[in-house]
Parts: C-alpha cells; sequence; structure tokens
C-alpha cells in the first residue's frame, strides 16, 4: 500500500511513530504524547487506568516484553473539531512466531503547542477476526 | 449511589437514556442521538461499522434480543473542549438469569443544535473484570 507521507494527518503520524517504538519494547513514545489527564482502557484490565503517573506504571511493566515483527493500520478514521481530534483504526500486529493478533483502535488526541497529545486511549481485542 | 440530576453532563444523561432503552431490546435510543457519520466498534466483529445507515442495519437485527435486567455505569469520565466531548465508563450489564458481563465503554460525542450526537462508539469486553 502506497503512502505518501505529506498526506498524513499529524495525529495519525505521531500515533505511527508510538507505535513503531512499543511494537520494539519501547513503551515510551507513547507516554511522551500523554496528557496528564490521559485515560486508557486496555484488553487485560477492566479498570481505566487514570493519569500520565499511573499509565508511566503500567507502561514500565511492560518495557522489553512487546516484540511485534511487522504491523497493518487498517482503515484509520480522523474526525476532528478545534482542538480534539478521534482517531479510530483495525490493527494487525504480527509476533515473532508469525501469529496475528487483531485490534480495535480509539484514540482521542487534544492538540496543543507541544504537538497533539492523547487524553483517551481504548484498545481492544474483538472476538472475530473476520475481515 | 445518589445522584443529583441537575448535575449530570447532558453527555451522560444522553447516554443513560439511550442505555435504557437499549436494555429493553429497542436500539432507537443510540439510533437517534448518533451522528450521520458515526463510527462504532464493539467486540462481535473486527470491522467498524462506519456512517448511521450502516449502523442501523445492525442495530435493526438487534432489536428485541437485548434483556438486561439491570446495569450499573461505573468510573464515568467526561473530557471535552469545544463541541467535542468524550465519555468513558465502565459497564456492567445483569442479564434475566443475573449473570453480570463486564464492558468498556467510550463514546465521542459533538454538541450540535439538536443536542449531542455520538461520532464514535467503542464498545469491548475485557478478558478480566476484576475490580
Amino acid at each position: 500500500m502506497a503512502e505518501l507521507e505529506m498526506q498524513e494527518h499529524p495525529v495519525l503520524r505521531a500515533e505511527r511513530a508510538a507505535l513503531e517504538r512499543w511494537c520494539r519494547g519501547d513503551p515510551s513514545g507513547f507516554l511522551e504524547i500523554s496528557a496528564d489527564d490521559v485515560g486508557y482502557f486496555e484488553p487485560f484490565l477492566w479498570q481505566r487506568i487514570d493519569g500520565r503517573a499511573a499509565l508511566a506504571t503500567h507502561y514500565e511493566a511492560l518495557r522489553g516484553q512487546v516484540k511485534v515483527r511487522s504491523f497493518e493500520i487498517l482503515d484509520p478514521r480522523i474526525v476532528e473539531s478545534g482542538e480534539m481530534v478521534l482517531l479510530s483504526y483495525r490493527f494487525r500486529s504480527t509476533g515473532e512466531t508469525g501469529v496475528a493478533t487483531h485490534w480495535q483502535a480509539s484514540e482521542v488526541y487534544r492538540l496543543g503547542p507541544q504537538g497533539p497529545r492523547i487524553v483517551h486511549t481504548h484498545w481492544s481485542l474483538p472476538q472475530s477476526d473476520a475481515e
């Protein structure tokens, strides 16, 4: 799939850069672009993690553990108004053994003087991977 | 838990009203407050459903099938800027047999002249229900 870098939305570009680091086991990419008041849902914990400090603790426990060989962002969709930007996409990650995992992702970013910052993240594992 | 209706955010009030109808098998509450450009993630389908017409088709297939005896909205969180309002919460639904199901919900609403309209919905079933 051809990608024209110049046309990529700044939020998608920020997300992709953070994902590239995440998939190499480095959660700092996401942490650096998370707002102080970030909220975070993932499939392995019912509770929402609230605030950057709590998220940092959570992410540090995962440092070095994520080993994704390749990933695809599918059907990215941007909805924006004022300083708020919603990004949602399907995600396929391929692990070292070649097994693929299918995710749904919703991110809400707030644009600010330092660039886009994540105020909310919602990752989930759907029960079906049918395309 | 005491609720002071006057203090409830209009978006949470709209969501709760739609949930009450949904849990009685009537998906029209959510459809009526969905924007034309709504996007929708749920646990049973990897694909995002895009647009109100497609969502209406999806919802109609569920009409009369949802039978939730009671539900709880836990840890609702609102983040707003301009016309965009993010609502996230944990959700517990109790079915007719008394079995509880645990969900995570993220909704992005856009405020407009007709009231709040949903531009994005993300429902998921976490793998853990630990509180």
